[in-house]
């Protein structure tokens, strides 16, 4: 099943790089079937009509592929490489996430930000693993919320935050996943929180929980995390 | 705690690259503590003692650590980016895993392997990722097995194999895993196994197993059985 990405409803036509794809990669021409989602779970089965490079297309049937009942909400302090933060997103698109919100916490380097966390290649990279792995929504990313404010506005999930107190033992997230109810997972940056923003957290109603036994770099737990919660909610 | 590598416990000096991490990153110079593993599961507490380049070490303290009751050994054939094969192994080795054999299945394209699975740069992220998750004991690593002799030789553990027969449901393999026992993961290549191939796991008291709705990369599958697997038993 050949699937495209095209955001807006109202273009029959792939972009230029998804043309170039399917002509020269797949091998696709006028009168192949192709399938076009525009990332909010909408399907169409068409029938492509190539026209020199443009990729045009007519749509055959459409369907609309149902929201997973629980939202996977990822916060996360994002890492100094920007290769490491566009693989985070690739990996968390392909296992499911709803939500990537990149945040600015006390040991952020903000100078970088912009150029660690480009907006527009995430929204690419997230884009071709939801094709890959054959998904119908385009998780929503946001850069550059300071956290305080994003903690105490989080609402309507199970509110965690993957941090580890000195010498105290605290349950996996996987064992905090409530079946059917969404989830917001905060993860800390290289250097951990602040101990101003753990309370903070703590006072708006977040639990603290663990990612497992070794130390995991950020990227690392937010994947390790985004897999876990996924387990809980398909296999519990 | 400044944990550092030296696989031959008879030389009491860290090699060039961590003897310059040590002073131009960390700072440390003559008299700071540092530990040592040999990746063996040996802990060495160690006083420094720097002589220009040199950075040696006499051992205060040594101890062995235990290995962890369950060994995770991942059969993957390689993805054909050396990058995607190097962070498997980076984040298998952070998450924890005990072996990783990287073998050749009928869909492998046998041509670039030695580029990109190259032993010598994945033993390399491996320490370090060892190192930076604090664990003891560094993963074996081998490239190039037969994927038919391997799995005929596969001993000792719960032999499963991550493949899902069309329009069958499988059990997710973080189900399949025996608290406490070893388990070994076959993880297909793009392009997925040959049928004959399963049919020889299967042959060979393989099972397969599902790891989740959606359509995973090689490197994803790897990673995220990885974690399943160590997922079931820490927390089972």
């Amino acid at each position: 099943m050949h699937l495209f990405y095209q955001p807006d409803s109202k273009i029959f036509e792939l972009d230029e790089e998804e043309a170039r794809h399917s002509s020269k990669v797949l091998r696709l021409g006028s009168g192949d079937i192709i399938y076009v989602t525009n990332g909010k779970g909408t399907l169409q089965k068409c029938v492509l009509n190539v026209q020199g490079r443009k990729a045009g297309y007519e749509v055959l049937e459409s369907q609309q592929i149902e929201r997973r009942p629980f939202a996977v909400n990822m916060v996360i302090a994002p890492t100094r490489k920007a290769e490491r933060n566009e693989w985070m997103v690739e990996k968390m698109t392909e296992i499911g996430v709803e939500r990537i919100d990149f945040v600015i916490t006390e040991h952020t380097n903000t100078d970088t930000i912009n150029r660690v966390v480009n907006l527009t290649r995430l929204n690419r990279i997230a884009a071709a693993a939801m094709k890959q792995s054959q998904q119908h929504y385009l998780p929503i990313i946001t850069v550059g919320n300071k956290y305080e404010a994003f903690v105490k506005d989080v609402k309507d999930s199970v509110k965690l935050i993957a941090y580890v107190p000195d010498h105290n033992r605290v349950e996996h997230v996987f064992s905090k996943v409530k079946k059917g109810q969404g989830t917001t997972l905060l993860i800390g940056p290289e250097g951990d929180f602040s101990e101003k923003e753990v309370s903070l957290a703590l006072d708006h109603g977040f639990s603290t929980v663990s990612l497992g036994p070794t130390r995991l770099r950020t990227e690392t737990a937010a994947v390790a995390g985004c897999h876990a919660i996924n387990l809980a909610q398909n296999i519990l």
